[in-house]
């Protein structure tokens, strides 16, 4: 338990996920597959709580993302939320588009690798969720589509204009968003959407390999990484410098640093306490 | 006819370009072949002019940008511009050259997505023209050069050094910017620089295809894309996830998003109106 | 020499780097090939003094990067830097963490072009100084890692979570930062982290080609496109072009452009100046 914990109540039960944590890696499942994994009012909420409650406890060194049966998300369900939303206020709509774009910056905020394992469909704001994750560990039969157009809407939903540009480039970007047509496995591959492709139905393995790697090494360093690269997305090269001065200053008066060295003079591997 | 017209004109005729409307979509040829369509000091004006007063006129919904002939553009003409800017004093010279990046504002701003249909060969200011657009539809003998350094000025002309490496990344851009060779359209499909890949000599038809698509599909949606895309280009994370939540609570409310679900409920075709 | 020169001498021997000029080009090459060329204190101090003193004497167009022996840098030496850096205070690591972020800074910062020339392993603050280069000219059995993790420190080093994400993207940046694993040059090449790949040993070769022709061809053109890719990856787009009329006005005054236009219009080759 983190000594900055207040007076916060833990979560005792998620009701709108799934959620396990063994040893340092967390996993969460979108687990309605009688619906593609649809996402409701309550699962984006649980979402955004559950990665900020995470956060604060700081017994995560990674996370992997994933959706039961046979596909990871088909995004916003379209009678929970899209009818919904029809007979909401002005107020309400910023509400929930805030709530849905909070969630995509607690995934690149958080202080712990995030690993998406997609399978099968990952469509709109299921195609985000997964563009948002550090990693997308992705089978051959992975598909994404960002289909916000197709429903009357913009393309540049929860953050998707702002990271889709960074991944894959303007001009992917702009075919994919506005467009909106599903991009299959080897082109996600080719224009840069994909981190791993692994063999047919194994990309939930993969990425709990992936996260355990992350989670058993220098898991200071990992979560320092993202957070450089998150923050330097939005920073000048001068101030990039700067930070990544003060961030190796600090890391090089940590135990893993220490360790690094001590085990690599002893020809050993090193073992890891990610501080 | 927008509201917000006031006391300006309406162009009567474009002399330096070949404009038509149908239905919505623009056609913008650039129609000197006997020169490879050089630009010239009118070309670029009518370009900026024409933009805006589309841009208010409100009676577009999409563009397609051609040239005629055997190459889309060879860029800035060398007897009409190097020559004459020659001749030019310090004022002027600032003047050619914001006009000119007037321009590829005036494309990357316009409400509207531009679809450059580049067949035969884009060059210099040509290929950055092409490069503004948000669709690259290209045919497999297209070639694009940025020619800059070849006559002895920089390779950052009209934004170029901000848009290429957005689209196709540093070093790839560095090396197209510095070097000022062509790129081909198998070498331009692979770093990402063509958005569609045609049939030879079908550039103009797949390019009239897509903006028919677009103009005809909630073209609000695709117009706030495209603006969102271009924007948080030059936004933080934090204030991209803040403008999309205005952005879709506003198209929330639009009439595309209503017909959507309609058309969802009763199993047809949405009927979009583009607002 | 520049008039531009103060009191500062000029360094008479660079005890830790080699260093070669001939006719606008300058060759500094890492000579410790008994230890894969592995960087000293000594040697960042070198590369940041000798980039500023280039800078300031005007005398260099073009400067190729190598490494002498089986491969280009294997980055920071484990015995002379991680052993020491752990017996320093804070401000000392902070003076070291400073120092290498502003050999990265010198390079994207200094007024002519910088190409490395990668043979074999270009590992840690070896692949983070090809990175910063303009070009990275690299034979089949160059490879990239970025170490940083594996020492237990971030990834974010020396600018590294800068540069990486705008030239191969956040995805593929995302995965070499945090892993740490090794890029060879196909990958490197399919992802763009390559700008010319040569046939096996010619690297240096390559290299000298590419400078020598940067050097004798339009080398002000070219150090204001490199300037401007530098700087306007920290710009919006209104500033970008604004940037780009200033220049290329500046430009037009002066001697290169006017000699492109005689020589198109003597029909003979450029006699370029560099001015």
């Amino acid at each position: 338990m983190s000594p900055f914990t207040g007076s916060a109540a833990r979560t005792s039960h998620w009701r709108h996920l799934r959620v396990a944590l063994d040893d340092g890696v967390a996993t969460v499942t979108l687990a309605r597959p009688e619906k593609l994994n649809a996402l409701t009012f309550g699962a984006y909420a649980d979402l955004r709580d559950l990665l900020a409650e995470l956060a604060r406890e700081r017994a995560v060194r990674a996370l992997v993302l994933a959706g039961e049966g046979r596909g990871f998300c088909s995004g916003g369900d379209v009678d929970e939320i899209i009818g919904a939303t029809l007979a909401m206020d002005t107020a309400q709509l910023l509400d929930f588009n805030r709530m849905t774009g909070q969630v995509v910056r607690a995934v690149r905020e958080c202080p712990f690798p995030v690993v998406a394992a997609v399978h099968g469909v990952a469509a709109g704001a299921g195609a985000v969720l997964a563009l948002a994750a550090d990693f997308r560990v992705a089978d051959p039969r992975a598909r994404f589509a960002f289909l916000f157009t197709r429903v009357g809407l913009s393309g540049g939903d929860m953050g998707a204009a702002y990271l889709l540009p960074r991944v894959v480039g303007l001009g992917h970007a702009t075919r994919l968003l506005m467009l909106g047509e599903p991009v299959h496995a080897p082109e996600a591959e080719r224009i840069g959407l994909i981190s791993e492709l692994t063999g047919e139905g194994r990309a939930d393995e993969a990425a709990h390999a992936l996260a355990r790697r992350l989670a058993d090494g220098p898991a200071l360093a990992h979560a320092q990484t993202k957070a450089l690269l998150t923050a330097e997305l939005d920073m000048p090269l001068a101030a990039a410098v700067e930070l990544d001065a003060a961030t190796q200053a600090l890391l090089m008066n940590g135990e893993d640093y220490a360790e690094f060295h001590a085990a690599f003079t002893e020809q050993r591997p090193p073992r890891w306490r990610g501080r």
